[in-house]
């Protein structure tokens, strides 16, 4: 716990030194707080923007030791960084958020399981252990569902879609023995996030809820405003604000949502939490007075948290792997704010910018 | 001149370390370029947002040569680097702004004539150039008037302000015989700035020009509106434009204004150009959909100007010396948008930061 804000010249470690990472650095620099950046990848894109970098492995941890012994605090930009890691760094300095949220977030049935027990409704699940459990769960929940395993799963890593044509065996063959859960297929209108920030007093800003369209299950747009009834966008930030409160959570929280029609008796149910700054956020870098990447810094510096006042309309899209090719036409176009990560290698699948597109609010 | 922009991986080398080249650094870092910076301190404010720093006196000509051949472009964050070290530069790198534009604004004589023969108007002058001068000067011109050293004056340094109940020998016995000029005290009811940038094509966009508060002879605050009439900001334009016309200019520049009254046949008088982004330019960094550092990157580098629209009236408050003590306050503030240099040491007249206020416009 941070009981007085740290002051410029102070610094915050940051794991993790993907895009994340380095626009959180360049957030703790403009407010005079040097980043230090762990990573275990050599020229990871944080690094050229953060004061001091630690290149190791998340295991070694003698480097997570003096790494946690230089910094004031220390944050993620991730939420798969190994307990282990965050918890020995915990030994030796102040960590935001905390480690519960790490593991929960972690582990797709603890998520489950955390968001029920506080009756904040997910998508009908079954626990998978081994491949009976899959004839088990289609006989309960019905074929139309997603295997999803438990761990290190994002951007639809891990994942197969079942289906009313597609034959159970599929699914069984394709199953590796991993831990995972069967999740039900549910029919949504649409998907909104709702992010928050929360500092160490317990204070709460929240930021108006994206609408977000994934393509190949990778976020590809978000909408601000979202164009949903206020009921729907209180709903969604009383869900985030209690799961942020029983996670005593400090720092910036995402929690994405299906909005469903009559399924269940709520129209809203949490797909996923990510205990960090979370992509559907990246429009508040140009359409909010203090962005995600600043509060999340301010809150994990003890500092009051920003303004999230937003003061432009605005569409948010992903350049994923050759869309990158197109930079020279994106930053000719009219009020199209260019954000490049500086990844040395373009990839399938892989996020190598954005665009943020501001319009008036009419 | 660089014929086609350069691509996101490229590296843009930027003469000096101070706030400016560090938000330089940080603008280039968003749209995938690499800043290298040049400074002769060590621990100057741009290297922890820069990818690579050398650390050489300006003199150094090996060092210069090495710099500009690593980088794909240089430009500079201030005019005052030597000359000869720009020059040397341009044998190995393209430079972007000229050095005429550094030349003429090293010496406020050379400016003011080149300001002169494009018929841009100027306060009255006189050249001194021995302690004579001085009472010709103010035999022609009134004592009434500012002495200012030709070369490196900045915030105020250089100049001895005389005035009609100060005797003309404390000007004479404060000359230290270096080539100077004397200026004509103007009343002027207003200072505005004008800032544009203009690319290697020619192309030209403007931003709001701001209405500027001095005080101890440092920029205070901007305020952007100006709610000027339109036809001083179109002039202000018009002078600009002609200015970086003229000297071929690439990259931001800045050009400080007088409004007067009755004076002479024209509204606006300049009182210096400055080669470079500009503190009367700070505010575009939070008000604008592309700001100031962002369109010095994007011009030197080949690419497109932004849009330089604003979508919120706004006010720049520096925080000058001991401002900074107050961090904590300013960034509670209710919209206060904090940006701190991250120098190691606070002095007075040493600028540590700037807040930008949002509102929104009318």
């Amino acid at each position: 716990m941070i009981n007085k804000p740290l002051a410029p010249g102070s610094t915050i470690g940051i794991f993790g030194g993907g895009q994340l990472g380095r626009m959180l650095a360049m957030a703790a620099a403009r407010l005079g707080l040097h980043a230090h950046i762990y990573s275990p990848q050599h020229n990871a894109p944080a690094f050229e923007v953060s004061k001091k970098q630690t290149v190791a492995p998340y295991t070694d941890l003698n480097a997570v030791k003096e790494f946690a012994s230089q910094v004031d605090v220390a944050t993620v930009e991730f939420e798969n960084i190994p307990l282990d890691t965050y918890e020995h760094a915990a030994k030796y300095t102040t960590i935001a958020p905390g480690q519960t949220a790490l593991a929960i977030s972690q582990d797709r049935l603890a998520e489950k399981k955390f968001l029920s027990s506080h009756g904040i409704p997910v998508a009908p699940y079954f626990e998978i252990n081994r491949e009976t459990d899959i004839v088990s769960a289609i006989y309960k929940l019905g074929q139309d569902g997603i295997l999803k395993t438990r761990r290190m799963g994002y951007d639809g890593k891990g994942q197969i879609r079942l289906g009313a044509n597609i034959d159970p065996d599929v699914a069984i063959k394709a199953y590796n023995g991993e831990p995972a859960v069967f999740e039900q297929l549910v029919n949504f209108n649409l998907e909104i996030s709702c992010l928050v920030a929360r500092d160490f007093k317990g204070e709460i800003v929240f930021y108006d809820c994206p609408r977000n369209v994934h393509r190949n299950q990778i976020l590809a747009e978000s909408h601000v405003p979202a164009n949903i009834p206020d009921d729907l966008e209180k709903l969604a930030r009383a869900f985030a604000a209690k799961i942020a409160e029983k996670l005593n959570y400090v720092g910036v929280l995402a929690v994405e949502f299906f909005a469903i029609g009559g399924v269940t008796d709520t129209p809203l149910i949490v797909n996923e939490i990510a205990p960090r700054v979370h992509n559907s956020g990246h429009w508040t870098m140009d359409a909010c007075v203090c962005d995600q990447f600043e509060n999340h810094i301010r809150a994990v510096a003890g500092w009051q948290l920003g303004t999230t006042r937003r003061h432009s309309n605005t569409m948010m899209v992903n350049m994923v792997g050759s869309d990158m090719d197109r930079w020279d036409e994106v930053a000719s176009s009219e009020g199209a704010i260019l954000h490049v990560y500086g990844k040395d290698e373009t990839r399938d699948g892989r996020k190598m910018g954005h665009i943020n597109y501001l319009y008036d609010i009419d």
